[in-house]
């Protein structure tokens, strides 16, 4: 829990986005048995963080990204950061893990910001916030991942301005959010100190086009327009244990 | 289907600009046989996708592209994220993409943008609008492929102007494109929550000197003078099965 | 031929400047019979560029290129698009091409800007002219070569001066210039539309030193000093078949 | 020790953090004996390392850092530049390095800045300032670098301010870290002519959230807001012995 | 000798930078023979380049280089561009260079700024003035490198200045630099026209604080904290033939 002027910020999990690209001439020089005994290993490894999220210790989705980015993306909620790493580690270890790069990456902690901050009150209490702070990841068919900064260039700087004119603009910054709601899953990812952007945003949706919309009209939001900076978009659509086997089917 | 501010913005084809370099000398190393099963399995997906353009379920273009960053751009139109992806994985499961790289790809939508809007008219039943959100991509000479920003730097932010600004200089900006009728196709994809620019443009020309000047007469236009900023531009002439083929021949 | 506000810019041949770094470890590891055969190669395409220089379609000229960038630049003038795609086709397909990588290049077309136009004259009649947008490259010591943009950068913005402002300003620029007549000699590439800049600038001299005086007096006129925004710059030592001969000879 | 307008800088040992990625296919690939080797060979120089702070003759760290910038890094402090570089060419020499690669590595010296100078005093003469200028490193959990810049950018000049204004701004800037004593332990290292920004900055903690905290909390104060410049962020976990022999366990 | 506005700058040698990093792998990989012989052929290339400076016909030195961007660096001063392009091909051409690669290098020429000129005098007929051109290396312990520009941007623009504010301000700076005057060499490339910066600047000192501290006391004075625009720093200490082989034994 951090106070900046009178500002509440609560954390959650930490995140570990993990994009992969997969390199298909490998896997497809690889023996139908060393195939094989990668995906075994690989889907031990999709049954544990899913026995993870069953016990509500952490969460974990993996989506197909489109274009020449990446082509997977691994996301990781946990506790800890120890445990993000653990993650990583075994994930490298993988058989699977050779037949793969590792283009990009975002660590960050699920945050939930609030400006009007009530004296007293507990926030972790609050099952709604908790939901918030430790989301079980939805299933739904997209995923779109982007990080952001807040500016700080001549007279548009964000962190110059009072806490009343941030509240302000950050107000009616979520009156939109609340238009997508039940179409757009929104999870911020404070990264200020640990990744190279203040904030990874992680949208999910059933239809793209939801995207490029609640993105779209932000922009017009003083907060986005004035002050937003904004890193590379990375979309996908979500895998299943099915579908990633029939991708990897060659 | 959009709404900012009583602007609508429609949206048709997902996009997808698959870029390759090919590794020749890896290409040349292979046996003949080697290099035609591979160039079968490219045909194959060809017909598929000619098929695809026949039905009208998308349409699909081939270009080289000249210089270094890439030596050819496969763009196709979908209904949908899912199929571009499909794509992606079946064109990187193939022999033939086995010699080649993916320097860059672009991911957007096909986007109308109408500043008057008539209340009560459905524009999807339009088959003017209907064959602009869901074109078949020309057969002519050359391509042109650029991702661009609106800027949002201090007193030159697109996203503070008022709703009439936009209007009146998109208005004049739409003039000059006008005066290019019959010279120059552009389609227009919408990427923001996409990718990493918020539009990517592309043009057809037969006279590759009609792109130069359809972009630098608009660079004096205040829209674009003021507001845009430009990422890379690609430039490539169209491939025929019989070009690809004898292209392709070591 | 493109007007905008009454100028008139000219455009001739298409260049392609196709920059190249040697792999000296797997060139030294080749037989001396594949070296032999690939240099074979090399030489009989460049004879094929002289015969094209011979019969005034085109031009080509070799340097190589000083530091770590690149080791050779090819630089090719064509009449078409076309001819330089099957340029660059043809050379990536011969054996010396596999010893080498492909760092960098630049597509543009030659131009020639007037700022002053006379109605009813055909510009193109006038031999002088002709010269200049269909060019014999020199054959002297030294290329320089560099990419650049005109600034749209809040009150240093080109595109928003009017043309008398612009036309002021280049004329003075062009005087700098004309001090350099006979020691410098200029090939501007008008790349809008084709690359990632607006201009790609290709100087020749002697004694490289006056491409040193030439950027750097123009540097202090406003055009460049206000507007001008410049990419790498690369410089080089002309090549001939004899020189080209003892730098691969190992 | 540099003064600069009455301020005074003190400067102790130089720094220098070795990131490394790991090569788990080759690692994985190579025999068991000879992993075992290369682990003795490590451990042998982790020894050396420790010895050498045993004596108060330098200080060593080895954090694992999260996502895919890094998997570990070993920071050095030392007296001199010619120790970085035997550690470094030592390092390089080991069968263990070459199943790692140097994504990113960055020299420094550790860095005192008094603003307010008495004259007279000889600073290290005083035991807790050559604790400051010559520190042994704390085996907190946490690891967190990036490094920075202050702002020259038009009307964002802090190199045009007074020594007055500099010299308040950093004191309420002090005021912020002060609250986080016995929290968050850094380490300033001067970069000037050393490396691509002006500092580095290293921070320790045990609970990660504080780095987040603190650079936040900072970011409001007006030497952050206006004047700072930051790079990339790497975030990490300490290791031991025992930790980094599981971590290499395949 | 070029003139702008009765500026007179004069020209010495050319210089090249040219950094290389090891591949230790590969070196440890090689027989002691091969090893061996490389180091003959490169100990030879030394010995041509050591009888060149006896002959006062240029310069070298040879500096290793700290962190990952580089492992040495190799610093030639030649009167030709030519004989800086024979010299980077014959180091290519040798087996040492086969185990390394070349991830940076620099082309400039030294350059000597004189803001007051007296006409009728012939600089380079004085020996103070000779010396400053065409100088022998010192064999001081450190090397710092940085690349850097004059800025251009809207208010800060050196190039919009008046001779007379540019003079005034050289002649401060020029002050600060003559204060380390025994403690620090510095040589100035200009590089307009032959490398992506203005100006290369070499620094040479025993005490490396020393480049910490001039590079740092100049940022405050107003042509660095203004005007200035700096590119990478890279920092080194010096190589004997006898530490070379040293560094280089495996």
């Amino acid at each position: 829990m951090s106070t900046n002027e009178a500002l509440l910020t609560l954390e959650g999990w930490y995140t570990y986005h993990n994009f992969r690209t997969i390199n298909w001439e490998k896997w497809k020089a690889a023996s139908a048995e060393e195939r094989q005994a990668a995906l075994d290993e690989l889907f031990g490894l999709i049954r544990e963080w899913e026995a993870n999220e069953q016990e509500k210790q952490g969460s974990t989705a993996i989506y197909s990204i489109l274009g020449h980015k990446a082509d997977l993306v691994f996301l990781f909620l946990r506790p800890t950061m120890q445990e993000l790493d653990a993650i990583k580690t075994a994930f490298n270890k993988t058989r699977f893990a050779a037949y793969t790069e590792a283009p990009y990456s975002y660590i960050s902690v699920v945050e939930l910001s609030n400006y009007v901050h009530n004296p007293g009150e507990d926030p972790k209490s609050n099952p709604q916030i908790r939901e918030r702070l430790y989301p079980i990841l939805p299933k739904w068919e997209h995923i779109c991942f982007y990080p952001m900064n807040k500016k700080r260039n001549l007279q548009d700087n964000w962190y110059m301005l009072t806490m009343e004119q941030r509240a302000e603009m950050m107000r009616s910054h979520g009156m939109i959010g609340r238009k997508y709601a039940g179409k757009v899953k929104q999870i911020i990812g404070g990264s200020v100190g640990f990744d190279d952007w203040e904030w990874g945003v992680t949208l999910f949706a059933n239809d793209p086009l939801e995207f490029k919309h609640i993105v779209y009209e932000m922009r017009f939001d003083e907060v986005s327009a004035r002050y937003g900076e904004f890193g590379n978009f990375l979309v996908g659509n979500i895998v299943t244990p099915e579908s990633l086997t029939q991708m990897l089917q060659v």
